[in-house]
């Protein structure tokens, strides 16, 4: 047994510090490195994330922490890297001693092959009018939604991009903030409650919009153990009562030819790029 | 002058269609790409997102679609795409005409060479409880933040991993809703107000959290922009105001050495990532 024991400790894998390396925030190397490694369900890891590294100076110093890292570990780190500026791209490339992946540089080169064009080596300050064009329509967006958030602002809403309907907990309010937050778009989100199933009908307010409308669901015993966090046993949290509410709802958005689909088992960017999809919703930082 | 005009409209390169294409919902490739594209200014493009490609009946369509466009525009379309599974890649590849830049399979490849561990070739499901922990922390920390955002609440501040400081509009709510959707981070945010600045002393809730607490600052130039398209003429938009305000704020984040940044030409990503470095937040989703 004592032998079985160590050979399965000997085979796994050791555990590796992943480091994250950036002329700028780090973000988008961190999103794309988690996708990969999401791949690597055996692979154990530790994170580190190194923004802002934007002169040669600075990118030494980098790669002597993750060389410090290997000596002291023994084991070689994971280093996912974004550098636009080629010098300090170099500079790092140079001394890191890591497993480097460098996620920008290939497809840039690769790019100005197929088009003919240069491209800016400027860490990612190029397209600034742009940029603050898309980047005010986001905040914009931001505001609007949170203005228009659990139908607290009736004023408005026909300004709205997406409105999305369903009985509370139902992730409407997430999934608005995370529409308006990554593409712009401006998202209300309505409740619809008791009342509005005791009369038949959705609310009056949103009768006229309803090629904006887009419904979520969720299952009766998820949104039962949701609302139990907010309000232990009480009536409005009992799996009764979200049964009933979450039937009527269904039937309601069948009945009314709104579009929906179920949050259960879906994450908000799931549920929000089926969103833009079913309702042909384009990024409102779309280049035009 | 008519020639040289021509000249001009020729020598300007063709308008691509940009096709982001994925087994999941694109966001991921999304992002990589536009920081790519980025770096070429003189680029104009069209974007098509085409998310949700799982099978590899699917993925002929896309490809077919792509080449549609190519055949329509007579330029060669660019193409990113995630494909985690290897059958639908295939199918995908085979097909498409357009100049593709997929951003996973390479990689993958490389991290299995150099941990001698098997990718999962699943669509980003593996990992499910993993995930479903991080992601239950980070909808509680979107909760979280919405709760505590502009004071409304002081219950549970305690519980907050950073709270941004600053006068009204200086960009603490979208700060605040992007660290909690991005990382997880219960980032509640406190409005400093004349009323704290004729005292001459932070809000009392906050002056045991002093290690918590980062400040935001802006432009008065800019403050009063904004503030000028909430309330148009309002003593409170005025640029005096807005100057006395900001010069009061930074005096009071210097005497009580919290640490604190412009928020004027920063994007909401670039505030986040340096505040997490100064504070020395690490994602609540790290993996542990």
């Amino acid at each position: 047994m004592f032998h079985t024991r160590q050979t399965e400790t000997d085979k796994k894998p050791a555990k590796r510090t992943v480091f994250i390396v950036s002329d700028a925030t780090a973000i988008t190397a961190e999103t794309l490195a988690h996708s990969v490694l999401t791949q690597f369900s055996d692979l154990e890891y530790d994170q580190v994330r190194i923004p802002f590294i934007d002169t040669p100076e600075k990118a030494f110093a980098a790669a002597n922490k993750i060389n410090d890292c290997y000596i002291k570990t023994g084991v070689r780190p994971l280093v996912f890297s974004t550098f636009v500026d080629l010098d300090i791209h170099k500079a790092f490339t140079e001394r890191c001693q890591g497993f480097r992946i460098e996620f920008f540089r290939s497809f840039i080169k690769e790019i100005e092959q197929e088009t003919g064009l240069k491209s800016a080596h400027s860490m990612g300050r190029s397209h600034v009018i742009k940029d603050e064009e898309r980047y005010n329509r986001r905040i914009e967006a931001i505001n609007y939604t949170l203005a228009h958030d659990d139908g607290q602002m009736n004023k408005g809403l026909n300004e709205a991009d997406v409105i999305l309907v369903g009985v509370s907990r139902s992730g409407k309010t997430p999934t608005s903030l995370f529409l308006a937050m990554q593409f712009g778009i401006k998202a209300a989100n309505y409740p619809l409650i008791p009342e509005d199933f005791e009369r038949g009908e959705l609310p009056e307010v949103l009768q006229g919009m309803r090629e904006k409308l887009f419904g979520l669901s969720i299952a009766p015993e998820r949104l039962s153990q949701i609302r139990n966090e907010r309000r232990p046993g009480s009536r409005y949290a009992s799996i009764e009562n979200c049964r009933e509410e979450i039937e009527a709802a269904e039937n309601m958005m069948r009945r009314e030819g709104i579009k929906w689909l179920s949050s259960t088992s879906r994450s908000i960017e799931e549920i929000s790029a089926t969103i833009m999809a079913e309702l042909n919703l384009h990024n409102a930082h779309k280049i035009e």
